[in-house]
């Protein structure tokens, strides 16, 4: 069996998601390529060698660079803060090494453009880490709209929203300063890249930014907590992102609803192994909303379980992500999405925030 | 016991429904006024006697200036179609006699301004029939919210989707044509309503309306069939309000999400006895949003049933307006909302119009 | 318009419903025959002159014998105690005057076989009370069940759950003693009658009825608090019924979930206006239950609105139950539940007492 | 770290589950001990050597007997058919290895009593795979009961429902004959086994099973399809049991409602990451039920992920049971569900299947 040494840098809460996802992956989907979780990195020696211990990994690197010349290291995943990607990311391509890189790409879109420069000079298999696209629901979702279920579509309405700063007694930390980690640093790539996968590239937005609570204690919040944003697809379709850190009750309210001429779909990641979809056939008496539960007959589920409606939760979509990127490295094929495709999601965060301080349409720029 | 002979202009969809609501509001209220229907008035005089054959009026009218001008009609119910509104309710107040009308008030904003002046000019009791803000659940949001259980509000967003025109294939009709008739005329009126009613005056908005279907059997639709408003309410909160005619699937789409410091209110129509409430609470693991079934515990609910959970539906809604309505003349006290509040929603409406077309942020004209 | 005068016996919870049911079906279905508030009875003229004044009939009687009596009454409701249900009903089909009588029929099913023997003697319409099988969905569901959608049923379960004795707190009063007045006399009825409704007559059950809170502020409680019921249909479909007035957090706990070789229904009360249909059809990956919402397709829903999804509450089942009555008197057929109906359920409340005092098996006697 | 080599036998359906937890449970659960796939067996050596490759074993085995002996081979997991249990987990008992052993622990109840003697006799962990029982969920439902946030409990329903054979096209299979593979030996256990779970034992049972569809295209079908059963558990609630193979439309309709006078609790597995919450405090208006989104407050959620609402599957529910196997026999101390747990559903299962013969109440025997 061919296998792949896998160096993760970072071992905080995504470092060990793809840990766990490197461990069972093979089990679970029998790929032909076989992770080996041979190194990983983080801020300090101390820190990594806990990791490899906790994880299961062959050793702990000094820093990343260790890591990245590593020769047994033969792809990188990156899980560090946003800052860091870029180095790292830029290092591993010029050792043509693959990488998965977590969300959001860059903090700015000047380096996302940069990293899929290289990405893409280095001709290996780069991914982005948006892993909530790829629950069997929302792949099937994708699947629905290309078959042309729903018909001509006429409005895409979708949003990201969590609660952990919701109350304003929740102290000041690093998420409370800097772009990179605001809500459109952090939480917004990821509808934007739902709307995206659902329905094409944005063409244009206006859109508003703004903080809602000024002060916590320890500090001024200085970046954004919920942004709202209507979009233009170039497809012609009108459409809505909202996303927030301050949504009071909501945990993983990654929502979308679409309409079409022909049908309808509706998705809450709360429950995420349900699509409900509305098809306008059949007598009028007896259409709804239908509630699919996701099944061997629905993407990436059978590997998880021969039974329907047994489900799937958060880590399988980390273990389906690591299965899509060993099969890029295998078969030498891109798998969505490149880094092209996180380059695409900071370009319309950039667009967003443009618009939020002219008040104005702004075009995305590519 | 005190009676009211009410005329009602129109026998049709809504003019039913006023009908049966003064038939039964007396005996479910135990109301101090109670209505007699003494005159209906339609396009026709045949048809006005077919009405008053059907719903128990004493009298039909060959024209709304008959039933007007009778002296038995002490009150005037306008449900006839939105062009006739403001030379009724005119002829009404100068008469001194209360009205109850339909709405949107009128097609434009110059209309409704106009009517509003002749309302409190003659200080009789005037009322626009938004109805589906008088659902138990929604008079309950709206005091959950004054009493301050959400806390500082940050996000508010609504809207009223419904599906009668998504299949391209329905011909062209009366509301294919016609600002009155389309989205904003017709449907937006009501969630641009609840906005208000749930969170107060909207300062500015920045909106898209659009026709998405343009071709239809039988003719070119020329007015629009969705819009999407950004909004600011005077109180600072950011909002979304949505409305649709071409959502597929959604029947009474009548949906809002308030999120706040404290809690959070979710509430859909499709499922009008239920209201949503989360507060932020109590243990962490024994949070979450809470399906409260509406009951004599709620506003204007008792008088339907002494169970909870038991069901008001869309003809009960109407029976609470004539309720009011009715309050309203007996008491002499202003019930909302009044014409003044149908002008506010004409207002925004007319600023969403103005926006759509500038693609800017315009400000509310009072 | 040929017209009809009630005249309703108590004026209560029921009595009121009734009242408010007459005074608007003539409006909302047009009836041929139009109902005349003639005259309402209660425990004393003094209360039923407040219920005269408060729902608007024309006299009040000193008693039911008056109201009986009364040439104008030429119908009678009968929504008085259950021990006066059988000289009430007797008194007037001897007078040849059709009945509707409130739920359940009788005490026990002696008087319940003496009085569907005295109805079907009169050979005038004869009607029982069992409002809640009346709302479109479950029209619906009889309808669907009937087409063969479901295919060959194998497992009915229903269940009728309130919780309005469920604190042990709650005092004892005159529900908690009494055969007729605890769960098997007062609520399990609705849900034997939703079975027998939708899956035909039981032949057989096996049965416990219990007190779960023996004692209560203010005395001992002698009647059922909830009871469950194995059942099996004359069909051969196994079955389960359960009724509860001690269920912690249900309100209008009506819930039937049915199983077929090809489809599947579920229906729970506290969201009437949707009806949950599975059909074992089309491809396996779009297969769910498919929440349909009641609309002017479904039976019975139009006259009380053109838009589906816009809802009908508790108060509309009693108007389509005096629309039903008044056509059963209007055209001489009887209509569903007839008092042979009322005895059918009567006979397995005395089954279900027998079964379970035995521990055993009971056939229903007839 | 310490390790500890595992053997599987089986390598279908569950074996597969098993093999993947045991490959990630210590990177997610930081576990004391760490699991070496050591060695799989199957039906023949061809296809144990596809397992291993497959599933990341170092070795194979020709038969369980060769896996049970090997000196490498420290704790076994038993996940072949039913018959092969009893055999399998006495020998490893034997050279007092532990043993994880999929559900029901055997056909008859003979045998699992004598499964629980050698477990009992020699020492060590032993333990049955009811994982249905280990979602967060419902782990926390039984915490709730256990701090008496239901109050004194009064009802108790539960069913298993799933559709794999409700096609009556569906041909006949090793499924359809013999006890172990029929409804009540096959998906009865798991609700058996959560009641139990949540409500302490049953004490007698009241019972029909039955065979529905009769004749499939390939044979005749010998055991049951569907059981319903009336339970009254030790601590004298009355209870009701129902699974079923052919419930159309349901897929993973593992239910529980539970009614107690200070609250109630429902949970579906079809959605496993909610679980519903009723308490009677607060005021009245704001009371519902609460659908509590599982997180890190609750049981073994954690390891998995940082965020509430993200939500596991069934692959953690194998996970989680793999991490208490292993804190069994790193601590020595036994967790639930033993064998003795395991032999308690059995004893249920003899019972139900007398009591159907007999259509009396039967105790259950221990």
């Amino acid at each position: 069996m061919k296998t792949i040494g896998i160096g993760i840098v970072g071992g905080g809460y995504m470092g060990k998601a793809h840990a766990v996802a490197m461990s069972s992956v093979g089990a679970i989907f029998n790929t032909a390529l076989r992770p080996r979780l041979e190194m990983v990195a983080a801020t300090s020696l101390e820190s990594a060698e806990r990791y490899r211990d906790a994880y299961g990994f062959a050793r702990a690197a000094k820093d990343w660079q260790e890591l990245v010349n590593d020769p047994k290291v033969e792809a990188v995943v990156i899980a560090s803060t946003q800052d860091t990607h870029r180095p790292i990311a830029e290092a591993a391509f010029a050792l043509g090494k693959p990488v998965l890189c977590e969300k959001p790409l860059a903090e700015t879109v000047e380096d996302a453009r940069a990293m899929t420069a290289a990405a893409e000079a280095s001709g290996v298999a780069n991914m982005v880490g948006f892993n909530y696209a790829r629950t069997p629901a929302t792949q099937y979702a994708r699947q629905l709209i290309a078959e042309g279920v729903l018909g001509e579509i006429n409005w895409f309405r979708c949003e990201h929203t969590e609660d952990f700063l919701a109350d304003p007694e929740t102290p000041y930390s690093w998420r409370c300063n800097g772009r990179g980690t605001g809500n459109m640093g952090d939480l917004a790539p990821h509808p934007i890249n739902a709307a995206m996968a659902l329905m094409g590239p944005i063409a244009r937005v206006n859109a508003v930014c703004e903080t809602t609570i000024k002060t916590r204690p320890g500090g001024e919040v200085t970046n954004d907590d919920h942004a709202q944003i209507m979009c233009r697809f170039e497809n012609g379709v009108m459409g809505h992102i909202y996303s927030s850190r301050v949504a009071t009750g909501r945990k993983m309210g990654y929502v979308y609803e679409i309409f079409g001429t022909k049908g309808a779909i509706r998705f809450d990641q709360e429950d995420q192994n349900a699509l409900w979809l509305y098809q306008a056939e059949g007598p009028e008496a007896q259409r709804g909303f239908r509630k699919i539960l996701m099944g061997p007959e629905h993407p990436d589920y059978k590997p998880f379980c021969l039974g329907p409606g047994h489900g799937t939760g958060y880590q399988d979509q980390i273990i389906i992500e690591a299965k899509d990127f060993l099969t890029a490295i295998e078969t030498g094929t891109p798998v969505w999405p490149t880094f092209r495709d996180g380059l695409a999601v900071s370009e319309v965060v950039e667009a967003v925030f443009d618009s939020s301080q002219s008040g104005q349409w702004v075009e995305v720029k590519r």
